[in-house]
């Protein structure tokens, strides 16, 4: 019977019911501890609000599954010598899909001038169609892809950009200049690696049409509450609230892998260490 | 060869070029004019911005072409004795698709207190997703149905109300109630008639849950400077944006339903006057 150690205090409380039910549901006869000597740890469940920094005393652990989507925080860690896999929870897909979309149609409507309308103005001045505001999304893992789906539907012409060369997609120092040059709206959906950090400079943002919109769902957090984005009269912070991991969805693919664990099929999920994600 | 009278000045700008180039498009050899002496007139396009109010006169004409959705300022034209078809443009709708899903999400992503953040909260409690969401539509006419389509895609539970009994809707008073009792958001997008006139009254507006949002893009303008909902803090009023006829798109219609009465076919979208639209 494995043991499953979760290592992420503050997010026990959403845990505790929702990954036994999980585990259950999958037919994995497990033990779920919170606290647990190093060498009987199978398992850990892991995210970096953890006090757990020092992975190497874990030399029995088959994975460590992060409770995150993003792995910045991890994957440097040099005592992590185990496999690591990423969440991808479907949950936290469909919020991030609804955070783009409704950002997408906020400004594709110019709906702040509506919400804030001190003067009263009443402009019937109609906002183009969906389908002649273009949007560009960079990065088209599955966070990007799920997105050009919902935006397609609505009739947004979408244009994926891709760090790796993938039919259908632009992608490299070209394929990046038009995918800018075209975008209306610009979401940037890129895992935080060495490659994309400042991917966005001074240099490249210039290639934005006038007047483009960025919608940048990636984490920035804590914002301090002396920074300049929270009065600059055209940045809005949003918390992170755009995709949170839902528990319930989460423990499924928590289970899942651990399942293949047991089982000895290959995990799902798994961070390419060399890429950072 | 067919007299067209465009018979709404203030639009004439829009249609100016897109009639005719429906016209050529659809292979009909018309003249296009706005004015002509009404006895000569074979089609109308009207809007009821329009000085033309007394349609007796125009005897020979096929049929009266309104430019707008909302035909309530012309059915009850008692001079009016010609068919009558409503503007079902696709560009129309796609714009109304538009504004119920953009705002639909600017409610359920609790986006206004992100734009208006005074007290630099950050707060990053997440929404439900949006299958746990539901959402009403009022109407589920053409622009309902298209809008429930949308919202679907994205995981709204839609329940859709309509004034008659069709399949998966419900409908009547007990209909009604049900519909309310359970939406989150409600979206109205009935026809104006007698029977839909205060259809949300006090009684009604109390079976919806605590907190509900409604989401009107029905005609109410122009808003007088003076009117309360401009500074009702829980009222956001927007222009007449949510949808507009699009002059290339409704064109298309205008030279279809041309074409039909030339070719002595049925004409599309024709307003039934008992119902009032």
């Amino acid at each position: 019977m494995p043991l499953i150690l979760f290592a992420a205090p503050p997010l026990w409380p959403e845990y505790r019911d929702a990954l036994p039910a999980a585990l259950a549901e999958a037919g994995i006869d497990a033990t779920l501890v919170t606290e647990a000597p190093p060498e009987a740890v199978d398992y850990i469940v892991y995210a970096p609000v953890s006090p757990l920094q020092d992975f190497a005393p874990y030399r029995r652990a088959k994975a460590v599954l992060s409770l995150w989507a993003g792995v910045e925080r991890i994957v440097g860690n040099p005592t992590l010598t185990q496999p690591l896999a990423r969440m991808v929870d479907p949950g936290l897909t469909e919020g991030m899909v609804e955070w783009v979309v409704g950002h997408t149609l906020r400004h594709h409507l110019g709906m702040d001038r509506h919400i804030v309308n001190p003067g009263q103005v009443w402009d019937p001045t109609c906002p183009p169609l969906a389908r002649e505001r273009p949007v560009t999304i960079l990065g088209m893992g599955a966070l990007g892809s799920a997105c050009a789906v919902a935006l397609t539907a609505l009739n947004f012409p979408v244009t994926g950009w891709s760090r790796s060369e993938r039919p259908g997609l632009l992608h490299g120092e070209n394929g990046l200049r038009q995918a800018l040059c075209n975008a209306r709206i610009l979401v940037t959906l890129l895992p935080k690696t060495r490659e994309t950090e400042n991917l966005l400079n001074a240099e490249r943002l210039a290639w934005l049409p006038r007047g483009a919109v960025i919608l940048n769902p990636e984490r920035v957090e804590p914002l301090p509450q002396d920074h300049p984005f929270w009065t600059h009269p055209k940045v809005t912070v949003t918390p992170h609230i755009a995709a949170d991991t839902r528990a319930v969805t989460a423990s499924r693919v928590l289970a899942e892998n651990i399942r293949r664990g047991e089982a000895g099929e290959p995990f799902l999920h798994l961070v390419d260490r060399a890429r950072g994600y």
